[in-house]
């Protein structure tokens, strides 16, 4: 099976390059390392050193023996695109390849645009070209929860049979999504629903949890070989900010309440549900939606589960709440749907605070690197487009849900 | 009160900045000419011949007394939009400057691209600069009604309340639209929600059904002042397109069954509802959609309207359906709401088939234009993104809904 994956250097993207290549799959991909320089725009690095890409296609070579198949190219260039495709000819695509960050889209119309802009463009390159090239591919879209929001009823996977003044139909979920990055996300959904009705295409819309966790197995054989882990306010998720925060002995950073609810997997379990999905590809023309995610939590219960995991491990750490630079529900309902990849066989590897667990020892030898961008770690980027460093609040006395 | 109309050039842009200078409105706009370009690129121009936009400056001068502030430059640059903004400090924004046409999205890559980040880019720089320099301002942006698309449910304006699992909410009505140009409308409408709510601004979305019609009162005095009335595949619209074949004994193409139905409304009419609309802005911070059509009708029940009205004029005509070069639904349940500009005071002037006669008259002296661009008048944009004239039906018997 041969597998494309858009956005290879990326946190999952090289994850699940090596760990498809580590179980025999023929993989290419396509890059132009912006996630490296994003990162390097407002001020920040990885929290795990990385390899430069040299080294990473040297490393992928001597453990694998074959060639990492990587492309620098842009995709939003058509061409590119398209030959990339028509000539790896891929049984599936993964298009991990784009602007990831809410608190990044938000900095400014110049960003806020650029994130839509760019987004869109790749997505729709990829549909156009599988159209004329490879209209057969399966393509596995990256999408995340937040593209429904908190909304007041349970969260299906992307469809529901809805009732309204007496006529029944299947429609898609209303999107609600909270941030500029979030609706590029939303849009894109849109538009590759209409191009597999269209184009008569295949695609399996990943509706993913926030993300956590410092590697996976196939990491362990070469130092060369690890992922990336953010920390700063744009690009690190909940969970690995924290660890890292606790890691240093800083206060752990909730925002407001801290009673926001989200869907959550570790990395490890990424790889497995990609993998299922791969392997059961839906029909001609349909475009499937799977929700994607392990366990839900509050903000407040992963810093306590972050806290208690520190504890043991000898971390004095304590949870601090700030101002919330979001504009965001900070109580809601939430109760989403995660049947499907069940149904597909995906069985959690453990729960997350043992992940944690084995995250904080990953960084225990990185703290000086983290504590060099302590300044870094109390988020100024606010929804209204502003920036100002958020206050710590007192003591917040909110337990109800 | 002070109107800023983008993409005042255009059909309705122009339309709307006569109907507001005549009742006294200070109004200023922008535009940089595209549609004039798009119509000619596919090969066609305006069935009734417009003036330049310098001697629509001229006529607008010597019939209103002021000059017409039209600045030239592109809604894409935000630097011209704030400024633009800044300087004029409207009361209300009418934005209409967007690329309009389902075929032309659909054509390949490239336009399908352009359509979504052209339209996506000024209608997020125009939300960012109203919140730098005139948050107070109601926006008023063009939507479509093609952004439901053709669901089993009646047609809401814009949310429902709908209970699921037995949990309540009020939610978006999910949308589910036709073509890459719908699908920019439909990012537009998620993009302008989510800015009212984390900018604090107002907004009115008007999803709008066809407009069809040669002129409105504001016209008749100088033939300088005149609208432009487009009637190729890309840029006509329904019966537009049906009147002008109809002026030189053309058949009217139906595409397929011709049981699709939509919402249809007089450019008079739209008019009215704009000022209503205008007159009545939302609260603060609220994003509120209205839907904007006068009668249902499909597109068999139209056909029949311009072919009666042409042979009462003594036009032989007649219906001729053609290969569905679109991808959509011929039969299908269409119920939208339309209470709101009721409320507000909308009153129709008078039904479709008045409004067909008055066209046909105005016509009549250009019918030479048009039958100069007869070889147009067979689409052959297909959804698939390839090419090829539609083919004549043999006679289609289908009159259930």
């Amino acid at each position: 099976m041969r597998i494309f994956i858009a956005g290879m250097d990326g946190y999952l993207g090289w994850s699940l390059a090596l760990y498809l290549a580590a179980r025999g799959y023929e993989i290419a991909g396509a890059d132009r390392f912006l996630r490296r320089k994003w990162v390097a725009e407002i001020g920040s690095y990885s929290a795990l050193p990385i390899a430069s890409p040299e080294e990473r296609a040297r490393a992928f070579h001597e453990n694998f023996g074959k060639m990492l198949q990587l492309s620098v190219g842009d995709l939003c260039d058509y061409g590119f695109v398209r030959d990339s495709l028509a000539q790896f000819q891929p049984d599936a695509i993964v298009h991990f390849g784009q602007m990831p960050s809410a608190p990044y889209s938000m900095m400014d119309v110049h960003r806020s645009i650029w994130t839509q802009t760019n987004n869109i463009t790749s997505n729709l390159n990829i549909l156009w070209a599988m159209h004329e090239v490879c209209p057969q591919a399966h393509l596995i879209k990256l999408g995340t929860m937040g593209e429904y929001g908190t909304p007041g009823l349970d969260i299906p996977e992307g469809f529901f049979e809805v009732e309204f003044r007496g006529r029944r139909d299947r429609l898609p979920f209303p999107r609600q999504p909270g941030s500029f990055y979030h609706l590029s996300k939303v849009h894109d959904s849109h538009n590759t629903a209409f191009a597999c009705k269209v184009f008569r295409l295949r695609a399996t819309d990943v509706m993913q949890g926030v993300v956590f966790g410092t590697h996976i197995a196939e990491m362990n054989v070469d130092p060369r070989l690890r992922s990336r882990l953010d920390f700063d306010q744009c690009f690190g998720t909940t969970i690995n900010r924290f660890c890292c925060q606790a890691i240093i002995h800083h206060p752990l950073t909730i925002y407001g309440a801290g009673g926001q609810r989200r869907g959550y997997l570790p990395l490890r379990d990424v790889m497995q549900c990609l993998h299922l999905i791969l392997q059961n590809p839906p029909a001609d023309g349909e475009y499937r939606v799977i929700n994607q995610f392990d366990e839900c939590h509050s903000i407040r219960e992963l810093a306590q589960l972050v806290e208690d995991v520190s504890r043991e491990l000898g971390y004095a750490t304590c949870q601090t709440h700030y101002e919330n630079p979001r504009i965001e529900a900070e109580s809601h309902h939430y109760r989403p749907d995660r049947e499907q990849l069940l149904q597909l066989g995906y069985r959690p590897h453990h729960d997350v605070k043992s992940e944690i667990r084995i995250m904080l020892n990953d960084l225990a030898q990185h703290a000086e690197r983290i504590a060099a961008k302590r300044d870094l770690l109390i988020p100024d980027i606010r929804w209204d487009g502003s920036r100002r460093k958020s206050a710590a609040l007192p003591a917040v006395k909110q337990h109800s849900q």
